[in-house]
């Protein structure tokens, strides 16, 4: 049987093709005694209402996708706002999809994105994301892709990243220049683009200023707060522990505060930190937190600018942009000479 | 069994067909009364509310709808964790729409949502929202809707809530037995039930221990950092300023502190202060925050597992649950009595 359509509904109900796909909308526009022939006649047609041929005929489903490893983070909350800003100015709905630094769900997310849905996809890959077949399948179909933040380089679209390499230099010079010795990073995935642009920047920081590089400071966390916990502990009840550490990421800071108070180690007389983190709290902080704040709204705002311009344009190819913008060190208390 | 219509409804309640109708899409024009004894009988015979919302709903998107004001207060991140582990269960897609407590974005949302892009929709109202149109169109359309954290009392639907009433009883009980006798309460909404049900419990606490309600000790804050920075400042440098604040809102925490700092206020020594918040960095604030911790994430799971109990259904008709989950009084420092 051929698929019934909306002009043989209005035919049948001798009704205008407008009024029948209103009604069909249920808009408010069209009275409810006519809503309910439509239906009636609808069911009875079998007709099989595709909620996005409308935006199909258009190629324009009037949203766009952000899919992100999660929502707790301030930066991706800040980044969003950004994004935001930009859509509602288009007209556009923003819908988030979370990851959970799980690459099985951003393959199933990204699967389920390509089905119409939107039209076109601002990302921040997982932490767990090592293949990239999935994001290659998305840039296949042809449907724009921006990365911000958690880029993957060799992919080629356009990005909006930070200047990580730079930020991690900054963040072990800082913390030399204030006495450390044995700093430590705290990352969360030894694959991710971002973390290992971060880990080279200290790493050339602290070879520049003639510390050496040991494996032992470079700690692998988990996402997960009890773990991490665990992890920290042991490395701070190590005889040989650090004298400084640079969190990588925002999750690291309460752990890593909470453990320094359970052994009784003075943040910043006994061992400084550094944050890589937009929390509003971290001014608050017991003691208040030396940070590199990365430009998370302006990069939301750049990397939804970069989606628009793809969706005005004809003709979009793919890698067009790279674009960087600079992190900030704010010095606070937990950097102090004391 | 043959469909049952309004009509039959109208017969058996004696009642007119459009008042039926009316109480069904939870008319302000029709009494408490009334609708639930429309909504009783629809249960009984088993009512379908629209056939065209069913018949979508069968088609699944397999998708829901998340709608929130925002995702930088963190009881929302914990809560949609909580709603994406059951959907993960169920496999589900969760989509998440931010409102900015905006209630002009939170009706366009809510046309969006009824294209049949989602099966169903968890929703926490913005702050600005007062008039309930919008939502009662989305109950017209029979599609099912699962209010969280912040509900409408008077919209009939189901409802998964904190105990909003009690905690601002128990936090106003808590900073009278640590000494205080001037306590502002720091709002961000007039009309929001859960606003009004923290103030209606702060004020019922400090009538039953004989402190005087004072409007000016009752603080309407906004949407704006800067500006609740101003407001708080201009609080706190009156002569008569509290010497205890409920921060009802987590937002609020951080340009509080600031505030305290500026004015070299101590806290607690000068002024005490809790928070409703969910911060995991609450425990090292300086000083530590006093906390009303709400069950963000079994509210969430909650929600989400009422809503896919009803797409689950045949039958499904609205206000079934109305599901309470209790709040948790967390004492640190910034109440200590000094």
């Amino acid at each position: 049987m051929s698929q019934v359509t909306i002009q043989a509904l209005a035919k049948e109900l001798n009704l205008s093709k407008s009024t029948v796909s209103k009604a069909l909308k249920d808009s408010h526009e069209i009275s409810v005694e006519t809503k309910e022939r439509v239906l009636r006649m609808a069911k009875l047609l079998q007709y099989k209402p595709n909620p996005y041929a409308s935006s199909l005929r258009r190629k324009k489903s009037n949203t766009i996708a952000v899919v992100i490893p999660e929502v707790a983070d301030s930066f991706f909350s800040q980044a969003i706002k950004g994004i935001e800003e930009i859509a509602q100015t288009k007209g556009y709905h923003v819908l988030i999809y979370l990851t959970y630094e799980n690459s099985e769900k951003e393959k199933k997310i990204l699967e389920d994105v390509q089905s119409g849905r939107v039209d076109g996809v601002l990302m921040s890959v997982s932490s767990e994301t090592s293949s990239t077949e999935h994001i290659d399948v998305l840039h296949a179909a042809g449907l724009p892709l921006i990365f911000f933040d958690r880029t993957i380089q060799k992919i080629t679209t356009d990005k909006v990243r930070t200047d990580d390499y730079e930020s991690g230099y900054q963040a072990a010079r800082h913390l030399i220049e204030r006495g450390c010795k044995h700093i430590a990073f705290l990352s969360i995935s030894s694959h991710l683009d971002i973390d290992n642009n971060r880990l080279n920047g200290y790493k050339a920081a602290l070879t520049d200023y003639n510390c050496a590089v040991s494996e032992k400071m470079i700690v692998l966390c988990t996402n997960n707060a009890a773990e991490n916990y665990d992890i920290l502990l042991q490395l701070m009840k190590k005889k040989q522990r650090p004298d400084g550490a640079i969190a990588s990421v925002e999750k690291l800071i309460t752990p890593f505060y909470l453990v320094c108070r359970k052994i009784n180690l003075s943040i910043p007389a006994d061992v400084k930190v550094i944050g890589f983190s937009n929390l509003a709290t971290a001014q608050i902080l017991q003691p208040p937190l030396t940070t590199i704040t990365q430009p998370a709204f302006e990069m939301g705002k750049t990397a939804a600018a970069i989606l628009f311009k793809a969706l005005e344009k004809r003709n979009y190819s793919w890698r067009e942009e790279d674009v960087i913008i600079r992190s900030e060190l704010i010095i606070r208390d937990s950097t102090d000479m004391k």
